[in-house]
């Protein structure tokens, strides 16, 4: 551990001295609730949508963008139509392409799957040597309190290469399953770029859901260079982890979502129990 | 369908000409935003815990019965130690014992468990004919709009028989699996008695969060009957269905829970994608 040098700012000062002007979620009862309700908006995690019916391919959109402002300026997201990858930075909303271009959605634009966080982090620290993605995920593994609570992670840096992806828009329904078009996919290398990569890492239990593990997007402060994060090199890149006090998921209105077949999660002892066997 | 007399509350007005007096989380920021502020906070579900963890021996309590108020009135969950069964009804929370014995626990009880809303029904009819578990629950599905969606549902009546259990207390670690001890569950047989039935449908994709299906515990109306539900017999029931529009999940803070090994979702669909394969 001694090549990381910790800040550790477990940041409560931060947590109640923030200024914020959208307190839409929460009562302005007294000066004493106010600051606490404040601090209370950060780092709670909202999805709209499920990874499973995504991949499915339930690619259209369903939630436009506009309707993310009040629930988060921090995450990730799949475009309308699969079209790239969405990146979600300081409330800017980024739409990295299979072409490589990145293009900033309109408000009306929507979203089919989308994660979003207020980041403000509990956790800031500088990776000092060269690393690579593996090992820059494990330096970061070991400053996580716990493997069962959910995280966003913020990296900032210089890298001297970093490898994406972004899946071409689909064209017409049916969908094909997102497996059955993986070699759809364009590939991209940047060298020597600057920029931030957005995440999460999540816990076992909302796989399907959502994605256990880490999961990246990358966007250059260009603002032209993105797309889900494969690999990267990195040199003094700095962290800012915080920990997700609670996970909100609302779904899709929609009759694809609603007919849509997920499979079956078998938990025999489970349904027993339930059966009062 | 013709035995059903529905009265098909898509409860609009009630919504929006709700008398509330706690309205703890939302802004009131002018009479325009303060209805629908209001409306908001109703039907949202609200779990501490996970279902899979709590089978695999997290029985301890960790969420103080107190913090339930601001998240919900109507609700199941599991009493600190396992000891039995909890239902929440009207915002009062019944501890329903492996003695047979129904009880209602303090401010400070904890809970291990527990899945609350504030309910308020979209939808109420009479299941007119006499009816058991299977068949009920029959005819409670095909007013549902869909199976991927979550609903609270509330059974109110007569019960010519109701059949519930609950588990005895655990006594002392490691703590054995819900499944090991299955053995222990105690049966009760309540005959013409009155009351609710509390509980939920949850679609596939939570499964192992919490429990896919419908799941019902029982509070007699003199609140000395309960425990969780598994089978009925009842005549002229109302049922009143929410539908749920948001899930919200907060975990304990624990070592218990931050150690607990989760099986392993795999989904290797997911991880190559992940991965860029």
């Amino acid at each position: 551990m001694k090549n990381i040098f910790y800040f550790m700012l477990w940041a409560v000062s931060n947590h109640f001295n923030a200024q914020q002007t959208d307190s839409s979620s929460y009562t302005l009862k007294n000066k004493g609730t106010d600051r606490i309700m404040k601090s209370a908006k950060h780092n709670h995690l909202y999805q709209h949508g499920i990874v499973d019916a995504f991949i499915g391919g339930l690619y259209k959109g369903t939630l436009p963008l506009k309707d993310l402002k009040s629930r988060g300026d921090f995450g990730l997201g799949a475009p309308d139509m699969l079209d790239g990858e969405l990146t979600v930075l300081d409330g800017q909303v980024y739409q990295t392409k299979a072409t490589g271009q990145t293009v900033t959605p309109g408000d009306q634009f929507k979203t089919s799957l989308v994660f979003v966080t207020f980041f403000k982090p509990d956790h800031i620290f500088t990776i000092e040597n060269k690393m690579g993605y593996h090992s820059a995920l494990q330096e970061i593994s070991k400053v996580l309190p716990g493997k069962n609570s959910m995280y966003a992670i913020k990296i900032t840096g210089k890298f001297s290469h970093i490898k994406t992806r972004a899946f071409p828009p689909v064209e017409k329904e049916p969908f094909p399953t997102l497996s059955s078009i993986s070699d759809r996919q364009k590939f991209f290398d940047f060298s020597d770029t600057e920029g931030t990569l957005v995440g999460f890492y999540l816990p076992e239990y909302v796989n399907g859901i959502n994605i256990k593990g880490f999961h990246f997007h990358f966007i250059s402060s260009d603002g032209k260079q993105g797309g889900h994060v494969l690999d990267f090199d990195g040199e003094n890149l700095k962290a800012a982890v915080a920990v997700l006090k609670s996970f909100t998921l609302e779904t899709p209105e929609s009759k694809d979502f609603q007919n849509f077949r997920f499979e079956q999660k078998n938990n025999d002892a489970l349904e027993h129990l339930e059966q009062g066997k």
